[in-house]
């Protein structure tokens, strides 16, 4: 960490400083600028609360040298995280699949629409039981009885299920569901990530639409720092000016985030764009980026779906888009599932 | 809500879906434009979910025409919502100034600050007891305790307290508070904003950090449409690409919702900012917008605060803002508190 | 185009408007609806400047459904635009590889690294002879020097040149050059796109940091206006909140451009990143999201280059990433130049 | 400046980094850190483009410590700069009020508007000749010819002219002009503004919608660095994903850019919203927050306007803002015009 401070700074308000850091067992050392002088902490920074020194009168900067994420920093592991999601695994160089509806609305739905995903070659099976939606007024899930038809999907495709949590009170629901998934809303749901970090079961974290990659890693620190380290990292679109797609897919995050880090990468195409003729190059995109996974919308019926109906891929396109996928996944030697 | 046709849109595509809208009871009038044509939707289009209609084969696009709040929104409900708290009012016309510290640290800081803030014309308290922090290892708030001693500064000091829930969770702890405030990172915690629908404290809304308007709007409707209309929405600075400033306080957002809402709105300049020495002009600019309150950090030694040193005012600054405050609050013809 | 009226307009209001419009020839179509009304209008809307009806007392929004761009439209220009470029062409399913400096600097720095970019699989070679740089105190850019020394390692190597113009008064200098590049802070430097438009040179014209998709497609409608009908869009990354990237690289810009356009679409990963090792899976990326051009910035020597220093590849490095790409486009089944 | 180094730097790669500052003059003071080493440079490091540092194998980050700017920097310049614009001044404490139409149409337009203006309170003329317009199929300004009607206006009413530049060669139409106003989409046509900063007029330079307020100041250096050192700052709102207004007004720039800046500040809050209901507000919050001057604009009849008619007041609007803008600028102890 850096410390640049004032131009006029009073020796006792440096002096302050100082104390407070060599309390905190950081040294500081001194370089004597033209105009400025810096002070480089050396130590172990995480104890310090960056903002705070803003509060000493001397300090005009504090930058951070080091990255404020340590158990998903890939400089202290440099080996990539395998999560184990029943018998496949994601992050071991593999391509995961995970199809499905926004929304689970009905057990003739879901179950149609999970083979079809299966036949396609999707390997993991979304449906949302809880949705976050803007409307109060809007469709907003089947709740538990939405997870009982994943369950009862999983059991007539056996494709592992990933559905989202939308508050910690609903965690018991939760217990036979494969991968939880933490929508972009709830990215900085803190409270939510900690229960998380206490249960050992796989977790699908989406990146907030106006959050930073750096917050994305911190707040899967959250739940790492709680001892669940089967964290997934999802991007799926920013907010930005541009008004055509729903999101703009920032899709350099995905290389990035596998120098970052160590935890495995996955790619919605479906929130990131909200345009279904746009899935399949996005999807592509991914692919060649590096992704560990996609995550595609799909729904037996679009035109009769109770949410996001514009985004969600018919079974017919989405094994159009498989069939590329697959192709562009064997060009790049990765399999499918595993 | 208007639906742009495709250009060769099939006639039982069109048929599909003028029969989809009348079993919801609108009725489609038709125009043919030279190269598109479009739809104009009579009736109560607030029953449309307008992402699906994007899933029928003939609809380019849909827009809205008449604003998805209803209980937020001032066409319906022209006169201003005034909302008691203890024995003052927000949204009369009064200036009401809600400060404190970022968190609740101490007996003793929290009882000092709140006096010093009332001697400086403080008309309620703030101070966090559940603290949203970035990183896990961060200080994270004394939370039930927190309550307790913000309880006691309210005894000795008589302003009523307003404090910020993380968590459905901890909603008991929030009994005796006066304002139970909802987080930037909160804002589209639906579960979070159902249960406090359901309850009849103040709630004070706070921006999402990437949030729009009608998105702050639709997170109020979510309250109100629970039962409790006693909202205040807090306008606390967006995202954009600018880096000196924290978050880059949006003022236009103050008259705006006004003229769209009939509920009390206020501005947080502290956290738009963070910083010090922005605090005075932008309470000023929010003021003159017509802000209904402000919500300033103050503490009672900043420079040995556990959260935000940066940005929080000594109580002499504060004092100093305040005497600005207040005679421009005069000149404008407004009181402080009720 | 749509117009939806206030609730209370006055019939008077509401005749002065109908008469504006049917002076333009524009038919007005009412449609009352529940709680407001709208007008649909029928007729070439393109005469109207949308701004201007907002004047009028009785109009609340304006909304168009036509886009406003008609040359650079690809409904009304279903076939691909071709452009060609010496003895090669862009925009027939070829990918074409735009390789070079970022400046040229010298005789022998240009030369070494066009020869190596063209050894290496570039078709292309790019240039800044005229640099716009933040700083006054920068290094500017060799000028009318540049373009001569490109002009030579054309000469040296047979690829044709791409290189950024800043200003019309220096047109004159490129009348050898074979793709005249504008640079993202000059896509709406509308002075310049008309006197492109003026001439028959291909024009690589890069998206601006905050515009649209509809707003490049504006400026290339300004050049196409002019008559000039040679214009490749470039998609360059755009500014959002993210800091870890120099900017961030919209890949779904490029498939929505070949959708809503017949132009050529260039993508320039080294812009968009800004970071060495993103331009490999950034390319990829590019590639099978359908773009027509690569634009990558390679120096012979990076380390002693006098700008953008960070983000050039080494001829090694380029040679690499070629070979990733030069694979991929034939697994696409698409050539390198024409 | 500061240098991070990468964990495993080469030795032979650091000594290369140190003799390139050496040769520069800049000495560099190594602080070795726990898990990284920093090197903080001494010495003018304007003369390094922080950029090619990158380059640099050992090199994982850069970071300034000192602004990049130096003319435009109140550190180096104390005392605020006051612009003569004819016989009044501005940056002087005083309030300057640029009022006038979007576009001048026609001597009639002009000068009714002029006198109305004038009678309100405002102290300048402003009026588009030449205009940047999205579409090529817009009015695009009366160039020339425009400029002599504003002249004219300024005959009839002694206001000084403001009026936007779009072309260096267009420069010579300007010679009577008393303000040149560069615009939002020219603040990085870096061509016109060395060409400004060779003649000596005053320049109002509009912040871009997608620029910081370091790239503004920069920007301004670029005109001072050719000599002329009458420059203004104008905010005019932000590009950010808010929809309800046209723009975001950055209020917060105005005291910052005062802080950092010995520049007067302006604020056009016509451009900033585009929302005519929101002027007043946002030109009491400008006051407030210390602008030297307000931009606004007026039209004579905005319905009959050939731009920009939207967002344009009416005479008898202006004179009701300008009723509030008078008695805040005298509660706040300043004076109209000089």
């Amino acid at each position: 960490m850096i410390i640049i401070l004032k131009k006029d700074s009073q020796k006792e308000s440096v002096n302050r400083l100082v104390k407070i850091l060599e309390n905190k067992g950081i040294s500081a050392n001194f370089i004597e600028g033209a105009s400025q002088s810096i002070i480089g902490l050396v130590g172990d920074t995480s104890v310090i609360d960056m903002d705070n020194l803003f509060a000493q009168d001397c300090v005009e900067e504090v930058r951070r040298v080091q990255e404020p994420y340590k158990k998903a920093n890939r400089k202290f592991h440099p080996d990539d995280t395998v999560i184990k999601v029943r018998d496949t695994v994601m992050g071991n160089g593999s391509l995961q699949i995970i199809a499905g509806p926004c929304s689970v609305e009905s057990e003739e739905q879901i179950i149609t629409t999970a083979i079809a995903c299966k036949e396609a070659g999707a390997t993991m099976l979304r449906g949302g039981a809880f949705k976050p939606r803007t409307s109060p007024y809007s469709f907003q899930g089947l709740e538990g009885e939405g997870i009982k038809l994943l369950l009862k999907a999983r059991q007539e495709t056996g494709l592992p299920i990933v559905t989202e949590i939308m508050s910690i009170a609903d965690l018991d629901l939760f217990a036979d569901v494969d991968v939880i998934q933490v929508g972009a809303r709830n990215m900085q749901n803190f409270k939510l990530l900690k229960a998380l970090g206490e249960c050992d079961k796989p977790v699908l974290l989406k990146r907030g639409l106006a959050n930073t990659l750096e917050e994305l890693l911190m707040s899967a620190e959250y739940i790492m720092a709680g001892g669940n380290m089967n964290v997934a990292l999802c991007e799926r679109g920013i907010r930005t000016f541009e008004t055509m797609t729903r999101n703009t897919l920032d899709i350099s995050a995905v290389p990035l985030l596998k120098q970052k880090s160590h935890l495995p990468v996955c790619v919605d195409p479906s929130h990131a764009t909200g345009i279904v003729s746009l899935i399949e190059p996005m999807s592509l995109a991914a692919v060649v980026s590096g992704a560990d996974a996609l995550e595609i919308e799909v729904h037996n019926d679009p035109k009769s779906a109770l949410s996001d109906g514009g985004q969600q891929l018919t079974p017919a396109k989405f094994a159009e888009v498989m069939t590329k996928v697959k192709d562009l996944a064997k060009y790049m030697g990765r399999t499918l599932g595993k």
